[in-house]
């Protein structure tokens, strides 16, 4: 399968020889978009790139109206090869079978730089600008080794002054579709090879920090303590019943937890736990949210902590528009198989996509709905019923339905 | 007050400007031992250094006996002033002031540099070597930058080689006494300025490494989860309920936690907490432990968790010798105040020492109980009671009446 040939290609491109690290405006940015262009070239596409480093493969057709088909060529540290670079070569594919064919739309295949946010603190800086929604203190934003995205960007010999430049017109973009494999086991477990996405499920970080006080593990009695990290431990506990209680409704996660002075013979002073709630059911994420806060309270009160809850990421649930699921759906139904309609759990483009236009996406069944992993794994064969269905998508879709 | 004066004066020889770090075998730890040394000079002790740069301060008695007073002059990270550094102070003026008493002992002031383990993985090497359990593969242990404790020592101006000779023959050490600050909140409670320890409590550390399954945080519905982390937050939960219900016999404590991958956005796959557990009561921290194991077994079996426990330290409660504490508490009683007793929750150097001979300890009260902090305090009139409890202990000690 070419497809999965060119994954491997692209997926051998990292900064590190063991595992892929593939992080915005580097070096090994540099080198995949390198190799993205030169597909685009070879597929027909005119290739053009913006002040973010976003690559575009443009194919002509006969109005001024654009499909956008996009993803990203960035990583999370220590990645699958499939998260994002599999959207990017389903759209240079689909576009190439579609070079000749006169369609009444021009397509922009996009690969996006910055979607994992592995590198600065925000995210979707590159769809941002493509939008027109970049909002220029993210310039500002610092990266681990205190270079900030404005530098970034002109070491890799853009400038700053052109983001501007990189929003599409309102009556340019048509529509934004992005195919990705699902990174979870929904499709798996109905034993499908593709879905098509209902919305891009809203998220919420809320940062919950316990304060109390340090001291000698072996010499304070335990009715005298107050332990951070006991009160964080609660919380954990909470958030996690929480969501099981929504009963599918919404997922709660804590990912990271900090301990200070973190010593093992010292009584904890200062815990955060970073929690991660996320639905595609806006008043279930806000029930949940509410009903966490209030219970951090009652846990931080019970036990004499100080308690500060700050709320990091506040996204909204973003719509699929209903005319591409139903295009996406025909396009899967026409290959054989059933077209399964549900959330994706993942944030996406496509969140800062649907600022400039009607959004849409197509999944693919991935082993174990493992991502972010180098475990990550889906079948050569389920990448090409999704590049046919990407290419039966764009024979069937209509600009003029859409409900944008 | 001249003791205070002395911990202000060691108090202000730090690695760093703006907090106390002073590790061992470190120009910081040169420059102490080298103030020690100077003090033990003119308080009329004979000055030597062994091969783990401990200083010791000799003032010769009418026998061959000696009886050993020490402490510690190396800091944790960011300490407060009077940990360890009193003790030897206490010592020294205590020493000065028999200096003229033609006591039937000797009296070694011993000034170790290896309590606190800030360095290395292992910690009382310096007490070990003087007790004769110096175990030859500590020197092979690394500190952060990969240094040997052989080379460290080397880089001291001493010899490895020397070891063995700082050992005291069993014949010569008749007791082993040490004043330190409580560290926790006991005399404070009990309005006492001074106590008597009767044992150095035991201690167990557990290693309990959960092992889940990684997953984007969005996409694995909670019913497929298996989070390390959560399970770690139950752990912390039970091992504070069964200290609590150990009514006073035992802590425990989690100070450190680990979770990895430790991304905001990812469900823990693997998550480790450290136990500190301590008791002076060897079947209750027996007990405590074993139920402890039992029910992180249960926390895994339930959560479909992998589960490693390892005890990474292990070590019994050292008695202090009966004589020792009434001879201690008499010299209290002497000055007007009560002598309370109980344990030390806190490690010291007396439990290398007690390999060698009987042991004792006088605790002094500090504030809050705050200790390994730069909050560390004790009054001058509690540090005054404390040297005069000191002598009176000294023209009490009768060598021929101890247990050991």
């Amino acid at each position: 399968m070419r497809a999965e040939a060119m994954v491997s290609e692209l997926g051998a491109i990292s900064a590190e020889p063991d595992r892929l690290v593939r992080l915005f405006l580097t070096p090994e940015h540099r080198r995949a978009a390198d190799r993205v262009a030169d597909w685009m070239c070879k597929a027909g596409l005119a290739v053009s790139e913006d002040a973010l480093g976003t690559v575009r493969g443009r194919l002509e057709g006969q109005g001024k109206r654009r499909l956008l088909i996009g993803s990203h060529i960035d990583s999370v540290i220590d990645a699958g090869k499939y998260d994002g670079v599999f959207g990017v070569i389903a759209g240079i594919l689909a576009a190439e079978h579609c070079r000749d064919k006169r369609l009444p739309f021009g397509i922009d295949v996009l690969a996006f730089g910055d979607e994992e946010g592995s590198r600065f603190p925000v995210t979707l800086s590159s769809s941002s600008a493509c939008a027109g929604v970049f909002k220029p203190e993210m310039l500002a934003q610092e990266d681990r080794n205190g270079v900030t995205l404005a530098d970034a960007i002109k070491a890799y010999g853009k400038s700053p002054a052109d983001v501007p430049a990189a929003a599409y017109r309102l009556d340019q973009a048509a529509a934004y579709v992005e195919v990705h494999i699902e990174q979870g086991p929904v499709l798996e477990a109905r034993n499908l090879p593709l879905g098509v996405v209902t919305a891009i499920n809203g998220q919420t970080y809320l940062n919950a920090e316990f304060l109390g006080e340090a001291g000698h593990a072996g010499t304070v009695p335990m009715r005298l303590r107050r332990d951070a990290l006991a009160g964080a431990a609660e919380a954990i506990l909470l958030g996690e019943t929480l969501a099981r209680e929504s009963n599918g409704a919404a997922v709660a996660t804590v990912g990271r937890v900090a301990v200070a002075p973190g010593a093992a013979n010292v009584i904890p002073g200062n815990a955060v736990a970073v929690f991660d709630i996320r639905s595609g059911d806006e008043p279930a994420r806000a029930t949940l949210v509410e009903a966490l806060k209030s219970g951090l309270r009652a846990i931080a009160a019970r036990r004499h902590l100080g308690l500060t809850v700050t709320s990091t990421r506040e996204v909204a649930t973003t719509p699929c528009d209903p005319h591409i699921q139903d295009q996406f759906a025909d396009a899967i139904r026409a290959l054989g198989t059933e077209p399964l309609r549900f959330g994706s759990g993942a944030g996406h483009d496509g969140q800062a996509m649907a600022k400039l236009c009607p959004i849409g996406m197509l999944f693919v069944r991935c082993r174990g709905g493992i991502s972010h992993n180098p475990m990550e794994y889906a079948s050569p064969r389920d990448l090409g019923l999704a590049v046919a269905a990407l290419i039966g998508f764009i024979e069937r879709f209509e600009p003029g339905r859409l409900s944008g």
